[in-house]
């Protein structure tokens, strides 16, 4: 069946938790989510810093009171209906394992590249497990795991005067009820589409990807993302 | 700078050789090639074959007379300009290097995947070099080497009822003036933006993504590329 947002689940009630979320993808993803008027919890390993960010992103134009707050991770796992991701990747196996607890039962999106970054500019690491989220996958076998907004702009979506981006989320998962609503969640941002893109163990290339989306950047001077051809 | 197509240089006089011609990518981009009035070369390691493959794209509808030949790969390194590598990776290593010599100094355009398939789908493979075009730029040290046209659809580039072919060509290479050969032989094509994407060592998830491309086309009964937002 082609791509067709209307028979997408209703998540609108849904209470999305972002690990990370002081970070520039993490506070992006979190505007984005609060504007679209979904619930989000901030968290970060310091519960007051996650207060601040919480604050400052509940400053920006465009959203409801109230919608968002923060807590540590721990409580943010606890308290979502799905988790967000969003650590930089040094930290990204420790803070996983961490939480495998309160995120048991829990949707997990995890949007981490594994980039290494040299004078000739970003690289993909190796992972052992294959991609950051088949790592997550392993530490959190109670979880519904998948990779997603692997290549959000962070600049763009932290700027209120952007409307509408338009790119496809690509989302890598063994589960196949869980693409809906992450692609339901992706298509409460205005332009985006939330797209299955195959499973975990094909998970790495799109993380890796990133790479080229920053060289793409740096050469056209833009913002780029990536768009599904023919769906 | 953004993507101008207007800024490419003229590559109409340039011979396009296709290695693996016999094939269906080799054949598609063959007769797009043609089609767009690009003298074209298909190259097999029979020259019979390649003959009757030659003759076959002939006969599509669309192309100007004599516009595309056949002859033994050997030969069609030596007199092409530009030089696709559309082989099965299988054959990758052993084609490519036989063919250093008549290379040397030639433009190669590497659009070959290395993807494995079991009973889950496919499955990028481990490649020693990085990926597919790191293994030919190791084997011709005296070519201008890139890796371009990996994710087009081959059923779309040989359904002559198709006009238009919306996808960006990625183009990942360390030799910046073959960025412009390339981008313009993509743009002769109609619908396709031949873009810049990064050095070849993030070559290999431009491949490697060939395979969630195929899980997209499954899912969505499409035929799947991508186009990069926001140039």
């Amino acid at each position: 069946m082609a791509y067709d947002a209307s028979t997408l689940p209703d998540v609108s009630g849904l209470t999305v938790g972002i690990i990370g979320g002081t970070g520039d993808q993490g506070r992006g993803l979190a505007y984005r989510f609060a504007r679209a008027g979904q619930r989000v919890l901030v968290g970060s390993r310091s519960a007051e810093r996650a207060a601040a960010a919480a604050a400052e992103i509940a400053a920006l134009p465009g959203l409801p009171a109230g919608v968002v707050t923060g807590a540590d991770n721990d409580e943010v796992a606890r308290r979502s209906d799905v988790v967000v991701i969003a650590v930089p990747w040094d930290g990204h196996a420790a803070t996983v394992a961490a939480l495998a607890e309160p995120l048991a039962g829990k949707i997990v999106v995890d949007c981490v590249n594994p980039l290494g970054f040299d004078k000739q500019g970003p690289y993909a690491l190796t992972v052992p497990e294959g991609s950051a989220v088949q790592q997550a996958a392993a530490l959190l076998p109670d979880s519904r795991v998948c990779a997603a907004f692997n290549h959000v702009s962070a600049p763009l979506l932290a700027d209120p005067e952007v409307d509408r981006i338009d790119l496809d989320v690509l989302i890598c998962t063994e589960d196949r009820e869980l693409v809906g609503i992450v692609a339901a969640l992706a298509a409460r941002i205005p332009g985006m589409r939330g797209i299955y893109a195959g499973r975990l163990r094909n998970a790495h290339q799109v993380e890796a990807f990133t790479a080229n989306l920053i060289a793409i950047n740096k050469r056209y001077k833009a913002h780029a993302g990536i768009r599904v051809t023919d769906l």
